[in-house]
Order: structure tokens, then C-alpha cells, then sequence
């Protein structure tokens, strides 16, 4: 069964398209700069070769055309004819309380995938585009959607809702959502598997620490907190996102530089995070580096960091009533070992034992990396959102 | 040595005398509605009476003015002469990054409190105000400022810095200050002396929970992180504020409600929190009631409450490597057994193990409500800011 992934973003597409009788992507790549000058696709082909290709693409239907004609080019193609293609999974941001799993996508669906848009003006949109795209070019293909928010749906309703008039909840459905959940899922899955553990039994605190980052709590394979809220803003430390503040420290800001909500929401998401505390850069390996020349700033920022997603930890901990297994994951969590050092760094007190040098070999592949006689197991476990919702597809759709 | 403590809100003034010979409170009361119509005077005499008097209090020192003549009054006065009045110590809300300790009040210190202004526009002038008005009605008599956001000075710059720009810490001074200091510093020491431990072996966590509420964590008497922040709206939630939400949130809710920055810092500081999600009340002994009575918001606000708290109890156990002692403080922590026992519950992983007998028997008394052979020792402490307020006030003034 092949299953092509799109991700659909406001100007970007990103594909993948899988095989998954062996689970391996046969293709995968993404058009940049949807309806702006200088659009381009990048491929990565089957035999691994890298290739740009300069494309205008003034809208979304055009590029995912477009992405399908390289499907099948003579060239670079992997596929004889679209033809091959059996279900098209798309990632899908923003399903309000409307959607706790993935499901087909019918002509109900969406509506009621629009309605939730107002909770993420910019990228459901852009997921739509996208599926209604496929529709156009090949009518009657199965498509899914796979959504960001769906695994944290099973939070108690204690830790979802804000502190605020209840009727801003009932009126506009203001309370804590999360993202990132197709990774917390995949990864708190898939970290079982790894072990031998049965989900279960186990309480699992997923770290997906990428240029975005959240933190979630899943007891027995349900997520049961999550640090980011009605929007990604929230929670830990980001490349250009504050993460945590006090709102009356966003009204203060506010008053001072004279910034309604769309530019303090500015300010926060996108001149913020590392980047904000640096100036240099919201990329942690550029930012590692400025902290071992000696930046002070950058110092800071690793400090700050680091110290922010240690307090979920044991927050979450403390949600759970305990910790068994710890997993990093995402660009950051993955691969910069001295984050996860400084996070596990004196957390004996809750049966945390890093192995200092089996975490310092580690870049991006799967492993244990604490001690054998550490009472928490700390993983390292690279994410695949993306074969995630291929799998879902298929399950949806397997004949 | 006798001193007046002052409490200067503003539309209220809250005194009392100390005996500190004996530590002894020889008088203690509040005006209220001071510069609005219908003020008036409670007054708690030495013998334990309590008198109410109505009074036209247009401002500050026509206040002080009037509490001075109550303390002299031929009936209900504890002092012959205001000559008898040693020194007075002043409640100071946001010393900023200025004052990291008590200080005499002298025209310069009084020069850079006011500069701290900006950081606290409603607190900060109302408690200049009370000192200005005792100088001009007792010249040359001491002044001391004790301060609220003091004893958090000791945090690292990894817990009070945002991630935001670094330049609008640079120009504006925003960061996390924190507030009940005094509160904290005193139940930090006093529940060291209380289990006759030493401060400087102890990772305490205090809990000072009232009708606002925050956390701090206390490492070796020191104060190294804590829950509010640039403004006491952040952390856990409390009577009528929100405390934790998403940044995305506040402008989210803006854009829907059409509020400009003075209006969301109104609705999330005055009629979210506990009175939000019930719509019943603020105070937490009605929200128990109607919980009691079935009342679904009610047990909602109660499980978001003990929760958040829990929380703050593990990210500060992180954040210190672990925790000592949990102290409970102020009108809810020394009062509400079952909110100690929810955020004490299915901690047995950090070393709490709560004596839920014992925790039930006791109110605003200092006990122990830990197990013998828990880990953590709990332990509730009465606060008390003003006799801390005294205390430093007699050790700068101090014959």
C-alpha cells in the first residue's frame, strides 16, 4: 500500500510518500514559498540524491499538482502513475475538541474541521488547501486527516481549562489544547516497544524538544497534561517563542511599546525564545556554539532553557504521581546531548541516573541513556510524525 | 521597644503595634474605603474587643493622622503618648531590582522606591504615601521599608528572566520579582526552628496560599525560584486571578472580547481565577460548600486549584534536586485540610507521606502533617508578615 503524507502549511507543502508494505518513504520533500516570488520544491529521491527545483506556485493546488508531476517524472519520479497512490494522509493542526483521533475526510468532516479554524487562523486554512487540492486532482482518492491536538484530548478537564470566566470556554472554546501530538504519541508508543514495556503500566514525561517544544504527561498511553495551551505559545522555551509568562507581564509589555494583540502576539511567537534572549540566533547548535566562545547571552539562554523543561518534568511527575520512563525527541531532543544532561542533572531525588557517556554518544538514533540502576529510564527515541500518519492512513483506509 | 507596623494599600491602611519586648500585638486594626465615601476604622483592642468606626478619611495622612489619635484614644488607646512608638516599619510592595533586604527609609532611599513606580503604579505610591504622611506627623521618627518582592532577590537569572527580547529587561525592567516575600522568608525560617533543623541544610518548598497565592522554592534559606512573577498574576490560581496561562491566550481573548491591555489586566486579575470558573465566589470556604452541595463548577475550581499547586510542589523539587520540608501558609494552606491533602496525594514518589488525620485536625496552628517516617517533612506554619515587618524594623532601628 502506498501513502503519500502532506503537510500543508500557510506557504509551505511538505510531502512524503511511503511504501508502507516495508514502512520506508520512497520520496519525500517540499515546496517553499507557496504564493510568494521564488518558490522552489526541494526532492530527496529514492536513491538519496538531494535536487531544487525553481516552480512558481502561486497557490496550494498548483504546488500539490506539482508535487504530483514529480511523483511520476521520468527523472526522479518513484511512481509509473498517481494511479499507485491508495491513501493520502494529511497533518492536520488544529481540531479543536472536535477531533480526538484521525478519521477519513468527507465533505462533513471539513465543515467541521472550518469551524475549528478560528482557533488556528493561519494553518487550517492551509490544511485545507490541501486536502480540497487532492480532491481536485484526483477525485475519489481516499484522504485522512491527522491532527496535531488529537492525542490530547484525553487530558482531565483539570488540567485543560484555564483560570478565566467559564464562559470564555463555552463561547469560544478557550482552553489548553496542546500540539505536537502526533509525536508525544508516536514516541510514548513506540518508547514501549523499545523497552519491552507494556503503555499500560507506564508513565511516560515526552520531551519533544525541536524549534518548537512541548512537554507532555501520558499515564498508561494517555496524555494527561501538556505544556502547550490554546495556541503554541505556551510552555517551554522556544526558538523565537517566549513559552511561559506572567500575563500581566503581556499587558505591561503591551502599554510600554504600544502594541495591540496582534503585535504583542507578534512579539511573543516570533522575536522571542533563544532569539529574543541572544539576538543571535533561535537555532540551539549556533547557539551552543556562541555559549562556548564565551556569549553570555547565549549562556543564559542554554541555561534558561534547560532549567524550564526540567520544571516539567517534575511537574508532571508530580501530575502523574511518578515518572518511569523519560524520552527526548524532536531536532534538539534528539541530538543535543548536553540539553538532556542538564535536564536530568541532579534529579537523583526522583530516581533519575543519566549515563553521562552513553548520553553524550547519542545523536539521533534510538537508545537507553541512563544508568542501568537508574529507577527512571531515560530514552532517547527520534520522532516520525510522518510515518505516524501514514500508519493512520493505512488503518483508515487498508483494504 | 514598641513599633507600628503600616500597611498602606490604596484605599486602605492596616496597622499595628508591637510590644517587641514580648512580641506582643498591644493593638491592631484597618481603615477602609480611605479617599472614597463611607470610610471607616476597625480597631481589635488590647483586651480582644473589636470596635468599628465610621470616619471621613479623604487621604492618606488624614488616615495615619487618625489611627495615631485611635492609638493615644483615652478609651480604647494603648499608649499615653505617640512619643512611646519607637519606630514605624512600612509593608513595601515592588522594591524592584533595588532593594534586596529591609532598609531605614531615608529621601534617597525614598528616591529610588519611586522609581519602582512604574513596576507596581497602584501599590507603590499608596505605601509612599504612608510614609510620607507618618514624617510629616512624627518628624524624625525611624522608617523602615520591608518589602514584598525582597527576598526573591536570591533567584538565578535562569528562573526570573523571560524569554522574550532581552532588551525590554534591559529598558523596562521586565522580569519575574515575585511578591509575598516577607511571607515566605518568614515561614522558611520559622519552620526550620520549628523542627530545629538548620536552614542552610534544607530545600524547602512554601506554599503561601491566601486569597492571592504563590510558591516559592527555598534552598538553603535562600529564595531560588517562585511562582509570581512581574506581577502577581502569575502562578498558581488564585481568589480572582488566573494565575498560569498561555501567552497566545491573553491576545486570543483580546481580539474576541475587543480588550485593550488595561482590559485584559482586568479581567484575568479581577474576575478570573476561583470567582471565574464558579461564578459563585472568590473566597475558597463557599467554593468547598458548594462543592459539598454537588455543585460541578465548584469541584472543577477545587481539583484546578489543589492541581496547580501540585504542580509548583514538583517543578520546585526539580528545580532544587529535591525538597526537605513543604510548608503550608496564609488564610487557605494554615485553614483548608483537603486542599493539603490533594496536593500531598500520590506523592509517596517524592517522599511525601501526609498523616491525613493529623492534617485533618489542624488549623491555623503550626504542626507537623507529615507521617513519621515520610521522606518530605510537611508542616503547616501560620504567617506573619507584620510581626517579620516588626522584627526588621527593631533590628535596623534597634537601641
Amino acid at each position: 500500500m502506498k501513502i503519500l503524507v502532506l503537510n500543508c502549511g500557510s506557504s509551505s507543502i511538505k510531502y512524503a510518500l511511503y511504501d508502507m508494505d516495508d514502512r520506508s518513504v520512497m520520496t519525500s520533500g517540499g515546496a517553499e514559498r507557496v504564493g510568494l516570488d521564488g518558490a522552489f520544491v526541494k526532492v530527496k529521491m529514492a536513491n538519496g540524491e538531494k535536487k531544487q527545483i525553481m516552480h512558481d506556485i502561486p497557490e496550494h493546488t498548483e504546488g500539490v499538482k506539482f508535487i504530483f508531476s514529480l511523483l511520476t517524472d521520468p527523472e526522479i519520479g518513484v511512481i509509473k502513475d498517481l494511479k499507485e497512490i491508495d491513501a493520502v494522509g494529511h497533518r492536520m493542526v488544529h481540531g479543536g475538541e472536535k477531533f480526538n483521533k484521525s478519521v477519513v475526510l468527507d465533505d462533513e468532516v471539513l465543515k467541521v474541521f472550518e469551524e475549528c479554524s478560528d482557533l488556528a487562523p493561519l494553518h487550517n486554512p492551509a490544511n485545507l488547501k490541501g486536502v480540497k487540492a487532492v480532491s481536485e486532482l484526483m477525485p475519489g482518492l481516499p484522504q485522512v486527516g491527522v491532527f496535531d491536538t488529537a492525542f490530547h484530548q484525553t487530558m482531565p478537564k483539570k488540567a485543560y481549562m484555564y483560570a478565566i470566566p467559564y464562559e470564555l470556554y463555552e463561547k469560544y472554546a478557550i482552553r489548553r489544547y496542546g500540539f505536537h501530538g502526533t509525536s508525544h504519541r508516536y514516541v510514548s508508543k513506540r518508547v514501549c516497544d523499545y523497552l519491552g514495556v507494556k503503555p499500560e503500566d507506564k508513565k511516560v514525561i515526552t520531551c519533544h524538544i525541536g524549534n518548537g517544544g512541548s512537554v507532555a504527561a501520558v499515564d498508561c498511553g494517555k496524555c494527561v497534561d501538556t505544556s502547550m495551551g490554546l495556541t503554541p505559545l505556551e510552555g517551554v522555551m522556544m526558538g523565537t517563542r517566549s513559552g511561559d509568562i506572567d500575563g500581566g507581564a503581556v499587558s505591561f509589555i503591551q502599554k510600554k511599546l504600544g502594541l495591540d494583540a496582534d503585535g504583542i502576539s507578534n512579539l511573543l511567537n516570533k522575536k522571542s525564545g533563544v532569539l529574543g534572549i541572544t539576538g543571535i540566533s533561535s537555532d540551539m547548535r549556533e547557539i551552543d556554539a556562541a555559549s562556548d566562545n564565551g556569549d553570555e547571552k547565549a549562556r543564559l539562554a542554554l541555561e534558561m532553557y534547560n532549567y524550564r523543561i526540567k520544571k516539567y518534568v517534575g511537574a508532571y511527575a508530580a501530575a502523574m504521581g511518578g515518572a518511569d520512563i523519560i524520552v527526548f525527541t524532536a531536532g534538539v531532543g534528539e541530538n543535543q546531548a548536553n540539553m538532556r544532561e542538564s535536564v536530568c542533572e541532579n534529579m537523583e531525588w526522583m530516581g533519575v541516573k543519566l549515563d553521562v557517556e552513553k548520553n553524550n554518544a547519542i545523536h539521533g538514533e534510538e537508545a537507553v541513556i541512563s544508568a542501568p540502576d537508574s529507577k527512571v529510564t531515560v530514552v532517547v527515541i527520534p520522532t516520525d510524525e510522518e510515518l505516524m500518519i501514514a500508519s493512520d492512513t493505512m488503518e483508515l483506509c487498508g483494504k
